[in-house]
């Protein structure tokens, strides 16, 4: 990470950084889309491989389990970032480094069905120990696909 | 489904229709490597693209929710199909059809570190509406990893 | 149950029944303030007796999942009924023996602090086997204390 | 509590704390029966105030949540003061100020019926800011009644 940006490249980077360097996010096709510290914004296409019955098209729940979460840590980390007193490079890396999913329930709601996949998430608790974030999955027809809710471990 | 076969063989047919004939399953590399009506066994080895922290080389949360979705799904399928009076083909088709995962929760205990990972199912819950399973996953050193916990839409 | 009742008259006595012949309910204080088919609200105010820890006069953890509980349990009744071909009394009566509670999460925001708690429900998956309720609890000054999510057998 | 006491009898003393003097515990009549810094056991005898379902005698859902978050936080509080390098009465009393309960989720297995109920805990994940327990709840009959998996916030 490039230490003379400003905290605002730094979380565009960051973006970049989750949608196009983490392998399983790439495989999956999961783009960060916006986010600040109190929401975030995940988006993917369909893609064949993401299916999880093939008689029915539609995702496997690992698929969304995968999504909320990566939308979830995300809020969570810029929620991380906004609250350190020294934003450096260094600082922010160590941050992200305790970042860890402690636990995540998934609510599927309907059959995982659509061309493109929408998970938002917001911050429901935030502390220096523990923060909790709440997901939703929608398509673009704006079905409500699935809720989530993730526990995370930051500091 | 060939439907002049016995329920085992249909049930053999199943184990190998998970593992290789659902694109995400296959994409994971996940294998389902025995079940009975009571437990299930699901083995996946590491793959660079399964990854969600190339820092740390550790697995993406999504692939510990994948595994532990498929390994409940997998008991609770076998447990349905010992229940059905007629274990026709079309009878035991019909029911799979019908099953789905109302909710997911996936506790990590550990980063998902290793070269082989085991998730292990059980029945704790058998209805004729909905069932419940609970999940672990554990390396091949068998450090434990995750527990998970599953609800099932089934009949 | 009276049996020359309206469907209407049914309900508004379901309110009173679950907020005074339910012993538990009656022992918490937990009232039914209002409820349709997609919404719930349940009131109950401050007892020294439902405090979990002394130095700091907090609720039980318990009494908030009970409060959660019962405002999704009165939302995914209200629903079941509202989905009933015949709201005959007798029909009414044997959906509500099959409901139950399959698994119930409660996320802890805040400190249980107030003089008045306040849980809301709203349906999020309702069918003709489960039913899915998001929950929330507020006090009597607006702070968001408590989150849940209750899967429920029902038909 | 009284500073000149080993560690030991400090155990001791909190077990009779927190099933006597911690109102909704002694109004459930909770009784921490046994703890060590691995597992946890609470007991409680049938009452018809706890009474969820007065048709069919049952416990009410949120008695059931209530055992196994104390259960639950009996053991993560024996784990934390285990890990206390000085465990005078002070910093026990510390640390037992921070603990709190994240999140709960309950799985029901089967009705609350019985004579009395034993819930059990055992520490799955043992940390300096978190720490997750399992348990179980049984009836008298040896019947497994329900499961949970809490999440606590310690340190």
């Amino acid at each position: 990470m490039d230490t003379h940006l400003q905290p605002e490249q730094i979380v565009k980077q960051l973006a970049h950084f989750w949608s196009n360097n983490l392998p399983f996010n790439k495989l999956l096709g999961l783009t960060v889309t916006k986010f600040d510290c109190a929401t975030s914004e995940v988006r993917f296409v369909w893609q064949n491989q993401l299916m999880g019955n093939p008689l029915q098209k539609i995702l496997h729940g690992g698929v969304t389990a995968a999504a909320l979460d990566l939308a979830g840590g995300v809020v969570v980390a810029a929620n991380m970032i906004e609250q350190l007193e020294h934003k450096s490079p260094e600082n922010i890396q160590q941050s992200l480094n305790c970042l860890g999913t402690i636990d995540l329930r998934t609510d599927y709601l309907r059959p995982g069905r659509g061309e493109e996949f929408i998970a938002t998430a917001h911050i429901i608790r935030s502390g220096n120990k523990v923060a909790v974030a709440r997901m939703e999955m929608h398509n673009e027809k704006g079905e409500h696909l699935a809720f989530g809710t993730g526990t995370y471990l930051v500091g």
